[in-house]
C-alpha cells in the first residue's frame, strides 16, 4: 500500500494504540471520580496537558482537550461570538478555510453578526495589508489557517499576529491542523489567541484535538456541564486518547526533527516526476507551501474520482480536493478563490504525504498515475 | 477490586477495546474519502449505525454519532434553541438534569432564551400534570431526563411523552445516558424527539455517544463544519469508537436479558444491609428507581469524601453525588430539590451498579462501610 492521502488522516502509530489500550484498560476511572481510581486517571490527564504544553512551548493552563479539529474550531469561532458579542459582531476569516471554519461563520451570520471572507491571491494566500483594511471598530475575531489543506499554501500567520498585537480587542484565531509537526510555527510569537489542532492528522486517534487558548482569553462554552477543562470544555475527559494523542505529538515532532529535509526531498521528487506528466497541472504554490501537501489538476476533462480509484486498484490512496469536501463532487474552493477558473478546479487531485512515505515509492505511483492518465484519456477520447 | 461507581464510568468490555484496536489499525480510512480505504471505513460506520439502530428500534437515519453524552445534550438543546428561535423562545426542563442540559440552558437564558426548572417531589419526580401546566404557546422544548443520576430515580417519560403528542410545535428531548441498557424505554412509543446516550455508561469507550434524531426534526448543528453525519454533526467519524459502541450496547443489552433479575437482587441485597446501618439514610426511592443506582446520607456530619477515601484503602470505590460535581463539594443538587434538607444534601453517597457486580461483594463491601463509619464517627465524636 501506499498510502498518500495523510491530510484526510494518518494511519495511528502503532505505539500510540499501545497507550491507548493499557490506559483504556487499566485507568478506567472518570478523571472527576473522588477516589484512587479517578485520581489515578486524573494524574495521566495532567501529565498528557504538561507534554503537549510543553512541546507547544505554552502552559499547561492554556491547553483545552477536545474530540478533534472541527469541535476545537467551533469552539473557538462560536466560543468567541457568544462571549464577546457585546462588543461587537465583526468576522473576519479568509474563502479557502476548512468548512469547520466558514460554516460556523455562516451560523453566525443567520444570528446577526458580520463576517468578510478574504480572496486570496493565485498563490492561495492572504496578506496581513488585507486583512489590516478589513478591520473595523466592531472585529472580535479573526480566523486565518495555517496551512490550507487542499493547496498546502502557507498564510501569513506571523504577520498577521504582528498586526493584530496593534487591536488588542480583536481575538486571533488560527486553524493549525494541517500545519502541526510539518510546518513550524510559535503560537506565544506569532501572537496566537486560539489555535486548533487534531490528534489524528499526526498519527493519533480520532476523539482527540487541542483548542490552546492563550491565557486571558474568555470563550463561551460550546459544551457547557460538569465543568472540565478550566470550565472551558465538559463531559468526561477521553483520558485514553489524550494520553495517546501526547505521544502521537512526542513522536511526530522527533520524526521532524530527523525527518523534515528527507520529506522536503520526498515532495520535491513528487513535483518533478508530476511537472513531466503533461496531462497534469500542478496547482501547489511553490514557494510558502507545506512539505506534505501536492495538488495538481488534471487536464482534457478527466474525471478526477475515477483516477483515484483507478489508483485504488493498485493499492494506492490519493484524494480529490479534501475529504470532508471529496463526496460533494463540487469545484475546490481553495482552487476556484485561486483563480484556476471552474475547469481546473473540478478535476484537482491531492497528494498529502507524512514522515512515513519514501523515496522509493515515487517510481510505482508515478508508473500507476501514467497508466490511469493513459485509460482516462482512451475513455475521454 | 469492588467498583460501585458505574454512573460515573464503566470499565470497557474487554471485547471492545479488541474492535477498537482492530478498526483503528486496520481499517484508519476517513470514511469521508473516496477511496477503497475509505469505502470500508465507511462501510464500518454505516453497519455500527444499523446495528445501534435495530438495538434501539428505530432507524439508522435517526442515529447521530457524538463524541459522548454532554455534547449530544448541548447539541439536541441549543440546536433545537437556534433552530427554532423564531417559533418561541421558553424551554421547560427539570430542576435535577444533568449539568450538561442545565448548563446549557443557562447559557440559552442569558442569549434570551427563557427556562422553566420544574422542582421535583420527595421521590425525586416531576409529573406529566407538571409539564402540561408550564407549557406555553412558545415552549419549543422540554428536556426531561429519564433516570436521575444522582439517586437513581426513574422521571415518567412516557406520560410526558402522550402530553406532548398534542403539541406538535414542542420538542421531547430526554437524557437517556444513565437509563439505556437498565431500564427499558422504547423511544418510538414514548414519543421521544431527541434522545441521548453515552458509550462509556455501558462498557464502551470515551469519544462515542448517540443523539436519537426523530426523523423530521431539524437542528442547527452545534458542530458545522465537512457536513458529516446527515449534515447534523462535523467532523471525521470515530469509526473505531463507534464501531466498539455498537459491540458494547449489543453486549450490554444481551446482559439486560440474562441478568436483569439479577442486578435487581444485588440492589435489593444492598438496600437491606445499608438499612440495617444506623448511621445511614436511603435517599433512593423504594419506588420508581433504576436496578443499579443506590444513593444514602451519612449522618452526624460524617464527611462523605473522607468515606469515599477510606473505602478506596480497601480497593471498594464508591462516590459523593455525581462524578461531575464530587470534586465542588456543593450539596446535592437532586437531594436538595427532594427536599431532605442542606446536611443531608451534604452527605450524599452513590453506589452504583453494572451487570459486573455480584451479592458476593455485598458483605465485604459492608463490612469496610461499617469499619469506615466507626472511624469516621471516632473523629466526628
Amino acid at each position: 500500500m501506499i498510502y498518500l492521502d495523510n491530510s484526510a488522516t494518518t494511519k495511528p502509530f502503532p505505539e500510540v494504540i499501545d497507550s491507548f489500550v493499557t490506559v483504556a484498560t487499566k485507568y478506567f476511572g472518570n478523571p472527576s471520580s473522588l477516589h484512587e481510581l479517578g485520581m489515578k486517571s486524573e494524574r495521566l490527564l495532567t501529565q498528557a496537558r504538561e507534554q503537549i504544553a510543553a512541546a507547544l512551548k505554552v502552559k499547561p493552563s492554556e491547553i483545552v482537550f477536545t474530540s478533534g479539529g472541527t469541535e476545537a474550531n467551533n469552539f473557538a469561532i462560536k466560543g468567541v461570538a457568544f462571549q464577546y458579542r457585546h462588543r461587537g459582531k465583526h468576522i473576519i476569516t479568509t474563502a479557502i478555510e476548512h468548512p469547520s471554519v466558514s460554516e460556523p461563520c455562516q451560523q453566525l451570520e443567520q444570528l446577526g453578526f458580520e463576517v468578510t471572507y478574504l480572496p486570496v491571491n493565485e498563490h492561495g494566500m492572504v496578506t496581513a495589508e488585507q486583512v489590516k483594511k478589513a478591520l473595523r471598530e466592531d472585529t472580535i475575531l479573526v480566523s486565518v489557517m495555517h496551512v490550507n489543506n487542499e493547496v498546502g499554501a502557507i498564510q501569513p500567520v506571523e504577520e498577521i499576529g504582528a498586526l493584530l498585537a496593534h487591536y488588542p480587542k480583536t481575538i486571533f484565531h488560527v486553524d493549525r491542523v494541517q500545519g502541526i509537526s510539518k510546518v513550524p510555527l510559535d503560537m506565544k510569537k506569532a501572537r496566537i489567541d486560539l489555535c486548533t489542532m487534531s490528534a489524528h492528522k499526526f498519527h493519533g486517534l480520532r476523539g482527540a484535538g487541542i483548542l490552546y487558548v492563550r491565557q486571558g482569553i474568555r470563550l463561551s462554552p460550546l459544551l457547557a456541564g460538569g465543568g472540565q477543562e478550566m470550565q472551558l470544555r465538559s463531559g468526561t475527559e477521553n483520558v485514553p486518547a489524550i494520553v495517546a494523542m501526547a505521544k502521537a505529538l512526542r513522536i511526530a515532532l522527533e520524526k521532524y526533527d530527523k525527518q523534515i529535509d528527507y520529506l522536503h526531498e520526498v515532495k520535491q521528487a513528487w513535483l518533478n516526476e508530476l511537472k513531466a506528466i503533461p496531462e497534469i497541472q500542478i496547482n501547489t504554490p511553490v514557494e510558502h507551501s507545506a512539505p506534505h501537501i501536492i495538488n495538481f489538476s488534471l487536464k482534457h476533462g478527466m474525471k478526477p474520482e475515477v483516477f483515484v480509484h483507478e489508483l485504488a486498484k493498485s493499492d494506492i490512496f490519493v484524494s480529490t480536493t479534501s475529504a470532508c469536501s471529496s463526496k460533494k463532487k463540487a469545484p475546490s474552493k481553495t482552487l476556484l478563490a485561486m483563480g484556476v477558473g471552474e475547469e481546473r478546479a473540478e478535476s484537482g487531485i491531492r497528494i498529502s504525504l507524512s514522515f512515513e512515505n519514501t523515496l522509493e515509492e515515487i517510481p510505482i505511483a508515478v508508473a500507476a498515475m501514467k497508466k490511469a492518465i493513459e485509460k482516462l484519456s482512451e475513455v475521454t477520447r
